[in-house]
């Protein structure tokens, strides 16, 4: 009834699905920088740390922030936000970066890869999280995945990681392990203070996956209920497209962390490699959740189709019952129905009865091989 | 009718079927061991012999168990459950364990594989086994799958397993090959008795999936009866789901099981490697009935939709049929109760009888029809 | 009507179709030999050859079997059934067989597959015919493919060929080659007779490729008839169960040749690779048929949805047609049937012969109608 | 109507679809050369050519075929058709070709292939051609993909082309090239011939994937249309089977020149390889074709199914609702055909014109519902 | 009701989606040129730049074009449109181009490939782009994608480039940086040339991609709102046939940069693989958008296959309904139509009010069941 409604609904349940195309500026030379549009300039983190000490500082530019460098510590600079093009140039002619690698650092979404250069390694990696969750049951089913390209340019003793979006950050646990000086990340050097980075990127698609798979389980569940409609259906194509989305991430970052554990570049240091397969082994894990998931979604596909089937067969058999049982009915009126002079059962004492209890009995058979044969 | 009766028993035939995602703490920085939530300390049971002796134990402490190790013989301590983090914490110390192959031990889910250390090599392994199954034939729809993760670590002469449930085990029958002697074990070293393990663990294999295989048989039976209904579109559906959960299990079983058996690590012994070669074909095996299976849930969905199809198309033809033989009788006897002045037939003395007359013809001939369309 | 015949019917068309499980004993130690339930002890066939003399017997041991192992002639001893362990435990022990590889005889079914030992080489082969065709045509619908493992061990110059029935046998024409000296079976060595039993191995597929596509072919054009039914739907059901099973036995053949033609063991000779490679391109093409046939077989399903779906709608469309005519003919009927005491038609001289002209029109016109729309 | 007509239709429209399975005679040694069933003596026609001089001549047997064999020259033998063993024989003995091979040239049909001997090599290719197109545009749907093996030998300085059937022939262009001395192939040798006539196999391909190409046009045109019916999809399926068989002779061709580009023999100059390379790149665009039309095949399959439910719809919906107006009329109507004896409407002067009223009120009020719902 | 209206519609949306076979002439002889059937001679701009100096002319013959040819400057000759075969011939001799080669440029459409030749490399790429296209937001969709062959040759210090088509250019780009000496292009040789020209030609898929993900979108609203009829799914199927095009043609671009990443050849200097990695990178990313474009029209033909069927059941439930309704109380009217000389009701005072009292309680009851059960 309430058609109109119900596509604005559906419209708004859509949402912002198309693939996003890379940025690519069409007649735009390759080598050339550009701003993203997004933002003023980003926001520059510095932590400079060593066995014995850890020194955290914001700055405003590029050059303050590379002051601190020096051989025997680690310095770890982290630039939030895309927003203007001369901090990444600035960047590139100071630590020597290729001008295509930080054509890719700002020409977001790009796929993600890891890159050798000779004096520096570079790597693109995607990471997610929900965004809009409030209260986790209500919410989860309205958080969107929000996924942003972190690069990351690391050489001996120094480490820069760039991220897409001023907002969020994953590296929280990074910085505190720091902090706190846990576990050997005070001991090691820059190619173990990558590995933990690359961890929490990897770490974080576990709560996304999590949540899709109550998605997923919320919609087997709604599919099955009486509430079963469109809207269902539109959730789990969402959620399709969710997990190609999530998909689209996650293979390249497995690839990525099999040509980095197998790189052998001297800026990574054999003990770290044990730890670069055990970051592996958790971005295949994640793939086969998103492959079960998507396995899943093409059942409960079937399912969803099975069960609307099946519904509207019920009311059909059932209407179609009530309509089959009352025409016989209606037939045995009908002839009594007739004015023919000579129709001698329309003279007869009993004969109104007798027609009432004739249908009553045919009324009753029909019924009862209806039942016989399981159609009621 | 009974709508609400029927979406109870729905869910509770959904069990719980979400895709286990591994307790991968978000936050947590990698190598620092956490206690899984699960029950008290491990139970651990020590079994050392050689050729001539064979010495079991049940101990309180890793260091108990670790008493007996001594060149010369075989030590294989068991650890049931993930309870108590520092039994695990010292367990590594004592052995030399890498903290990350630790950490894949309390994380369960982990993707069985193998890793090669400098003095030790790290398995994990996915066991399966039905729990709740009573009486066979009965209780083989109502047992569910339980998988559980068993990590193994070895060295030249010692062998520690850690399985993730304390209830159940399937490594009873290398027990008594061992207490009795049976085969080559205790002739043989380190290596044969863990060929021993993982042969168990994939031996558990079979019995699930003649089970399965037994359950999809029945399923088949089921969509092709007057029985049919929502309930074995979910049994299928439910198979299915099992069917993935077990090759996801497998599957990596198979590779760990080319990597073992291809391992150039001098722990494993040439005459060993013979031996791997026949557990990997078992596991090949339990991969092709998985699939086989696959496919088959495959033709039993569109069995069971073509056959519910062709139970709702019988049940339309008759209602139709029977509609449309009384809707032409109907016409009749209605165009005898039209209330004209001037209607021969009506003052016709066998007016009724031909009329009830030309009914019957029309009806016959009808019948005759459909029957000879085949419609009926 | 008759349901439950039917359904009986059906049941019986399902057959045996569970995936066979290999008989692996949960429990049983591996290496520890134990005789399958079938039958008595195996048959013991033995031929002798050189260039110059065939010699042939039936014995009743094996150590009678190996007596007339002598070098400069060829030995093929053939084994039929798999009744008695003892007898396969001894032949082991004489010609220094691997326990798993006996244990791989016994444990029927085996993937096929090729081993290489220090002194021999094993091959685990499947083999297929049709069992209880009587006179073709009839026949062959109702014919049951019977699979068969067949092992063989040899060295340089015996050959034990050991198989799992005691009846049927397909190597019939290789005995009648040996004994009539046909091609260059007595010049050739042990190497060269393997050759000749894997070809007869593979060569038999292809009868049973025959029939199935014969079978296919005859679905198809049920599905086209009239006589399409949920039997149909059965028997092309079945024939997918039938070419997955085919589908497991060719595969690993196909593989387990291309290792044989690979093999660097000086057991089989330069000359004979040529042969082997024409056995691997017999295999391949096997293979080939069979994946065609399940194309065909997802067609022939669609084609049989898609004709089902039609012949319905074409008997809906006509009772609906039927149905839609005489509505309105009704509806005008019984508007002369109201009793209004001003219902001028009524009192007309020719008001009847008007309404019955005025419904022949309005039928006539429907018609028309439906026809020019085309749905009659 | 006219079901039976409409079987024998497609029944023939069916044709001979079974996929060919090789004529492998079971229980036939290997290496045993047996005539095909085929016709008479294959016919013989020789070309020797060198800068200077072609000589052409059809002989009667394979020695005078055989005489004009001499070194500076190129020597090309093509047979036609398969009919008398002992040619081939004679032409197995005289040119050293293995048993096998020659047994693959009667045994058609073979999968395509390239294989290496001592002193020649040896190629099965599959080459096709429509037969029974007369005028194009009509007869393209008529015509039947005749599917042809063609084996060749060469060595040095000599070719030889064995044709399965002695009608028909791709070759035309390659004679008249050596006739008229065109392009390199008098200057070049055996190699730079053999690849003229494997490039004349893969061209041959093109009209038929065109004439399938028009075919799918034509069908998905006739999808659309309104005399979409069993037939179009037997096209289609037809079609679809067609494709499968073409894949089936393309892919391996793809795979054989691979094969042949990379080969080391001598007997292939590095200059032939360019060409080779080329050959390779047009069977691939062949096989990209074939894959395209697939694809094609299966969403022409979706539009059918959906176009046919659409208009099965349109049909029941338009019909329903004539029989929904109808419905409640008479229920009007026949309120008051009612006989009540005081039923005050029946006395009213205006009674009857109201009621007519009343009726088109509901009608015309349910069409324009209808309608506003988009129904009609 | 405008069937025939539709049916041209419907046969204009599916225009010219043929797959474009190769005009590969059977019967010609490889290595012999032909001109192409369109338009006049070819458009030859020629371009020479090296660190100082630009020129840029438009000659009239192949000779006037190759004149500046000089070591120390790079020279571009680009040819539009492929008129006149003479022109090619002369450019493959005065180059010493392989015949192959200048084949492949003329018989358009080749695939994407890569190859070597002794003094120069060969290169054939397909770009893309849309035409027809006026404002963008309602041509996106009328517009159709051209696609188009761009072959190039180069070497040391020459790049040539042939274009199919005479109109449309994506180099115009490539030619601003070289006037305006932006980037590295006037300092680097002919294979930076080239990076730059494939780089464009990847580049120009993006808005073609861009464009088909906005038609995915509008489609898929589209199939959710009240106008999806027919057209719906023919534009879905010419979205899915434009991606089939697509992804042959950018799937060998990516083969082709690979092979060209890797190529050891003296004419690619290593600074420039960096930069072919760049556009690899590209090519990549834009298959994964078409992959994820066509996983996406698989779920949006499920969508709207789901959809329509969900308008039908509301339609025919609503009716069926109505006819439930109606039936019942006509069937009570009949009753008292009857003709019955002992019919007591018809002759109560308050009869026909009772009655049709019954007949609102009747509809009201079947109404409150049917919303009870959740169907109107």
């Amino acid at each position: 009834m309430n058609w109109r409604r119900r596509q604005q609904h559906l419209r708004a349940a859509l949402g912002a699905r198309r693939p996003r195309v890379s940025r690519i500026r069409p007649g735009a030379l390759p080598g050339t920088l550009a701003a993203a549009d997004a933002g003023g300039p980003p926001v520059i983190d510095v932590m400079v740390f060593d066995h014995d000490r850890v020194e955290e500082d914001r700055v405003e530019t590029i050059d303050a922030a590379l002051a601190p460098l020096a051989p025997g510590a680690v310095t770890w600079i982290n630039l939030d936000g895309l927003g203007d093009a001369s901090v990444f140039a600035r960047l590139g002619e100071r630590l020597g970066l290729h001008p295509l690698a930080l054509e890719d650092v700002l020409n977001v979404p790009q796929r993600p890869k890891v890159e050798r250069f000779d004096k520096h390694m570079f790597l693109v990696m995607r990471t997610m999280r929900l965004e809009g969750s409030g209260t986790p049951p209500a919410a989860s089913a309205a958080a969107t995945i929000v996924d942003e390209q972190i690069s990351a340019f690391f050489g001996g003793d120094w480490v820069v990681t760039i991220q897409e979006r001023s907002d969020g950050d994953c590296f929280g646990p990074v910085r505190e392990a720091i902090r706190k000086s846990r576990g050997r990340v005070r001991e090691a050097g820059a190619d173990y203070l990558v590995y933990l980075l690359v961890d929490s990127v990897v770490d974080a698609y576990f709560p996304v996956l999590d949540t899709l798979a109550e998605r997923m389980q919320a919609i087997e569940e709604e599919a099955l209920s009486s509430a079963s409609s469109e809207a269902t259906l539109l959730r789990l194509t969402r959620l399709r497209h969710d997990l190609i989305a999530v998909r689209r991430a996650v293979w390249p970052m497995r690839e990525e962390l099999t040509v980095l554990q197998r790189e052998e570049s001297p800026l990574i240091l054999p003990e770290t490699r044990v730890f670069l397969r055990d970051v592996y082994d958790h971005a295949v894990q994640a793939l086969e959740i998103v492959e079960t998931l998507r396995e899943t979604a093409v059942s409960v596909m079937e399912v969803f189709l099975s069960v609307q089937n099946q519904r509207l067969n019920e009311v059909m058999k059932v209407l179609t019952v009530i309509a089959t049982i009352f025409i016989p009915l209606t037939f045995i009126a009908s002839i009594y129905g007739m004015n023919f002079k000579h129709l001698p059962e329309l003279e007869w004492r009993w004969g109104y009865p007798a027609v009432l209890g004739l249908m009553l009995l045919t009324a009753g058979g029909m019924v009862g091989y209806f039942r016989w044969r399981g159609w009621w």
